[in-house]
């Protein structure tokens, strides 16, 4: 099942995207992610589809956290000249840097040095604390959705310490268009994803190449903090991003991103100025 | 004024302190920060006051994101063997690790290294991106709020990278027990604060000693990321956490810690293992 949110006159709704690509708005306003009650709802939905096209997208979840992997591609963190990590790296982006996967992407005051990074991003079905195993792990993922992990490269890595301070800018976190859920989605280490740059592929990769899979991420993190339904964990880009390029190459104001993953949708986001 | 949040039989509700230390709950459930609509609702209140020693305390507010400030005193960066920052440090803390003044701090399982931190919170009142001056800045807080940055100094800096996975366990922010609005102080940067173990005083500093004052990081936070109403910022901690006392000493079950700040009263949390 396909899950998303979409703006209205009334207010943001939960939906469904059918197998024919139309949208199905759920009864009541957009809720804190649930997925058992998004699936009752859905099927007991009765309004009729509508063209996905003509549809206005909001992000499919509002997260409580985003919980992020670094260097999690052995191709990526030698692109950057870094060593592979002996175990996942961590760090956040807060909940209100998320967008749509149609919204614009803001270059922040002053950045000369903004990048894109697509990622897989799990979306925790199920509270998560200190799992025993993969195998448990799994059962706590309720669906999966396509991230860019936005970065501005000055600030996370030349301005002090900790990479949070590049990550967190406001729009920097396109999710969606929607959630796949987990029983659609045999193996997570089988999906391929890209991302282009006004037309131009600058990433195309296949999440085989993560160094730590979905499952030994769910289960190391619970290690370390509690996972809640509606939290997402993004779970690293493959080469290919802007400081990767020789020469490194940022956004400017007017760049247009696709960025794809399959099964997960297409995001399209424009690269405006800050206000 | 004194905002604060109990529990009582009907859900959390939003209350403010008297200067006879006594609680007058407000009309309604409580809301998502809103210092405007508290003060409307604290001039309206009618309902009877009852001794604060008798409530049962919530956090006085669930942050929609909470910044954290590493090695702002130049004695704990000190103690722990690191240089004055020239600039700010940021980091995160996820806002489902905020707990109460009085509930327990979960130790996590395989810690050996649960460590303290007495700090200065502030509450953001209004949204601030690129905020012009320090000027600007003091006139987006709401008010102050006592912090403790609890951590496990093993997940944090030797486990691979980013300081994050050391300060997101379950029950890692006590705040509160109150926030005290900012009319009601006069200097940020004169607030005694400090931190006791079973009753052994290991922090007693002041706000006076910070490297980057309230003005400056709200400034510069603004620079990098959208403050939010509701937002905290965690300021940083003084000399005399766990990791620099010689030798090095952390958290155990059942250790009581005290945490106060003059004017943002006392936390009393008790050490627990995790379940």
């Amino acid at each position: 099942m396909r899950l998303l949110r979409i703006h209205t006159p009334d207010g943001p709704r939960d939906a469904v995207l059918t197998e024919d690509n139309k949208v199905v708005t759920l009864p009541g306003a957009a809720e804190v992610f649930d997925l058992d009650r998004w699936r009752d709802r859905a099927a007991a939905a009765t309004d009729p589809a509508v063209e996905f096209e003509t549809v206005t997208l909001a992000a499919p979840l509002n997260p409580g956290k985003i919980v992020c992997v670094g260097l999690n591609y052995a191709d990526h963190a030698a692109e950057g000249g870094q060593a592979a990590p002996a175990e996942p790296i961590l760090f956040m982006k807060a909940p209100d840097t998320v967008v749509s996967a149609r919204d614009d992407v803001v270059i922040p005051r002053g950045s000369e040095k903004t990048d894109w990074e697509v990622e897989l991003g799990v979306v925790i079905g199920r509270t998560a604390a200190y799992l025993t195993d993969e195998a448990e792990a799994m059962e706590h993922v309720a669906g999966y959705v396509l991230a860019n992990d936005v970065s501005e490269r000055h600030f996370q890595l030349e301005r002090g310490g900790q990479w949070d301070k590049g990550k967190n800018s406001a729009t920097f976190c396109p999710l969606g268009p929607w959630i796949l859920t987990a029983d659609e989605v045999p193996d997570p280490q089988a999906i391929k994803l890209g991302l282009d740059v006004n037309g131009e592929a600058l990433q195309d990769s296949s999440t085989a190449e993560m160094i730590f899979g979905v499952a030994h991420l769910v289960h190391y993190i619970s290690q370390f903090m509690t996972l809640y339904p509606g939290d997402v964990i993004s779970t690293g880009t493959p080469a290919g991003v802007g400081a990767g390029q020789k020469p490194p190459r940022f956004l400017r104001e007017g760049d247009v991103l696709r960025v794809w993953a399959d099964g997960l949708g297409e995001q399209h986001n424009r690269l405006v100025a800050a206000p």
